[in-house]
């Protein structure tokens, strides 16, 4: 096992009628700027419930944030926080309104032009005013960490910022406040989540025995309750463990001690800052196509991921991965993400653009071994065609 | 699954070589006691490290916290603090001291008898000191949680403390400093984190897929390197993973959103401040029989056991079940854990005292359903003859 540091402050509030806390969450004296997506939060009346547990305070808002939140959304949020007296920031959403307010954070009194925490990735904050969140979209487990992901319109660059300044000091999760999700979101939600555990988990055996045994509990826990979410909307416990399920694969546990791989992501942010393809859709059509290019220096991990995740223990070696990477995309599949770059319409001239943009962000040596060239990147886009 | 909490902002730095970084997490000013228990801090070479990377501060030192703390011993150290210019403790050793430390770090400040403290089981603290931890004994989860169980000699009794006040707030595991243990405490550590899980697993299904996948995991990494950790005791690996199993055991994921039962705690504690029986071997007497008592409430649940951690999956329920206890009963045995009352020359009689004791304490309604009587507690205990 590794060296590592594992911290992380966050305060989870979990389960039914549980959005009345805020009151004692957010300090009597706070003025509040509540950040949020689209009409959803206002439909299904998850912003009222926060209104009335925030109806003693000082409160704004700032709708609009949209999927992938961009630099030029969020700067506006900068400004009217700037503007005003706000001294609390409060996200209802999913990760993407999570995501925003977190860059709002540490950009309002952030020294110099705000695109440079994102250039940096976060390494140059010296600190954020504090947040809390609730959660209505369990997917990206923004919600329990200290990373977010802003798109630069402009640029067409989506870049990351890591600080622990910008852990949630809470995050109220209520399952019942996803049972009005699209079912498309709660899909892709199932599929961000199992990806960002494979990412910390499928790379080469390190010895995390309760890194591994996590990543494939959880792992086993979205192949039995993924289809379901889809199904049965408001089985609460389904919805339950799948937001838990979510938060706790990204909330640093999995990836502690071991090697990780975020190849998958990274070529996915291309494809959703090139051609709109939702996140967890474009991670959908990589992941396959990279394990297969990746079969010999992910060969341990696959064969015990084969084994733990999926039960597949017949066949030789060649064959049991081959399976284990076929359940993989059937898995995708059956929850209605395509995973293949031909589903939408891209092809061979496409796959340039895309490592044109992964040689201008210097995404050039990717993987847990540095060695996703950009000639790799292409192997693996040509696989996913 | 259950509503629930989480909270747990302890920093953990994990790893060889870490001991060095006491001098970041611990402030400039701080003017430190470092607090340990007998000589094998001294001839491991811990405590000699720990002064050394500390050699920039005032430091005080108290040594000889026993095994099972008791509070005699520590208001001595509350004492020390309170007729000094102390203000930031430092444990240095496993659970007995983290505990004793958790308890000062209260009670220095604390207004009134500090035994009310434990009386209250810690609903009274309203403050501590600031702590940090080297642990150098995996066992008990204490380094990452906000519990602390102190013995009082004069009274016969163990009670516990449960306070987000007592976080520690960094804690170093440095898994090389484990390989001077006596073998007899590293068996003891594998029994103490392996029946901490259980505790807070082996109750009734409650769908808490996540928690029961984390717990199955846990056993079943214990299970793997038990035997490996006594008989290859400088293994880094091994030593490792074991480290972070009894850390993950105990620092609330496990039992979060679950229904728990501490009753073999509980009972067990009894033991120890009645006979002296070290408590991971009190409650390698109290779970089989426990288990066998409990065979109807807990009959899902040890099915469940039985196939995801042991791999039992012929024979019918109930000879799944007795296999199950079988199996776990043998696993203790085989690191040299006995089982039974009579291994340690105690009988009939001896139950009685011991029920005395529970009644003494309000100990009358334990366990998942409350319904563990003293006369459920007493059939146990003939079952652990």
């Amino acid at each position: 096992m590794r060296n590592f540091e594992y911290y992380n402050p966050t305060k989870i509030i979990f389960g039914k009628d549980t959005i009345g806390r805020l009151d004692d969450l957010v300090p009597r004296d706070a003025r509040v700027l509540i950040l949020y997506g689209g009409s959803s939060a206002e439909k299904s009346g998850t912003l009222d419930e926060v209104r009335r547990a925030l109806a003693d305070r000082s409160i704004r808002e700032f709708g609009g944030i949209e999927a992938n939140p961009t630099y030029e959304t969020m700067m506006k949020a900068v400004e009217l926080v700037r503007n005003s007296e706000v001294d609390f920031l409060l996200a209802v959403g999913g990760g993407s309104v999570i995501d925003g307010t977190k860059f709002v954070a540490a950009a309002v009194n952030f020294e110099g032009e705000p695109w440079h925490i994102l250039e940096e990735h976060g390494r140059n904050i010296r600190g954020a005013l504090p947040f809390g969140t609730v959660l209505t979209l369990p997917a990206t487990g923004s919600e329990m960490n200290e990373v977010a992901v802003i798109t630069n319109k402009a640029k067409q660059a989506k870049l990351d910022l890591i600080s622990s300044f910008v852990f949630p000091r809470f995050s109220i999760l209520d399952p019942t406040k996803t049972y009005t999700l699209p079912l498309r979101q709660v899909a892709n939600g199932v599929v961000d989540a199992f990806i960002h555990i494979i990412e910390q988990y499928l790379t080469y055996p390190a010895n995390g025995m309760v890194q591994d045994r996590l990543a494939e509990g959880l792992l086993q826990t979205l192949i039995e309750i993924g289809a379901q979410a889809i199904n049965s909307p408001d089985d609460y416990d389904v919805r339950a463990n799948l937001m838990w399920v979510a938060t706790s694969a990204l909330n640093g546990l999995v990836g502690a001690g071991v090697p990780q791989d975020w190849s998958t992501h990274m070529i996915g942010h291309e494809l959703t800052a090139l051609y709109g393809i939702d996140h967890a859709r474009t991670l959908a059509i990589i992941l396959p196509a990279n394990l297969q290019i990746h079969r010999e220096s992910k060969r341990g991990k696959l064969l015990q991921y084969g084994e733990r995740v999926w039960g597949i223990t017949s066949g030789n070696e060649e064959q049991r991965i081959d399976q284990a990477i076929a359940h993989t995309r059937s898995f995708f599949e059956n929850l209605g993400l395509q995973t293949r770059l031909s589903d939408y319409n891209l092809g061979v001239d496409d796959i340039e653009r895309v490592i044109a943009q992964l040689e201008a962000h210097g995404m050039t040596q990717l993987g847990e071994n540095g060695d996703v060239t950009l000639e790799i990147s292409r192997q693996i886009l040509q696989a996913s065609l």
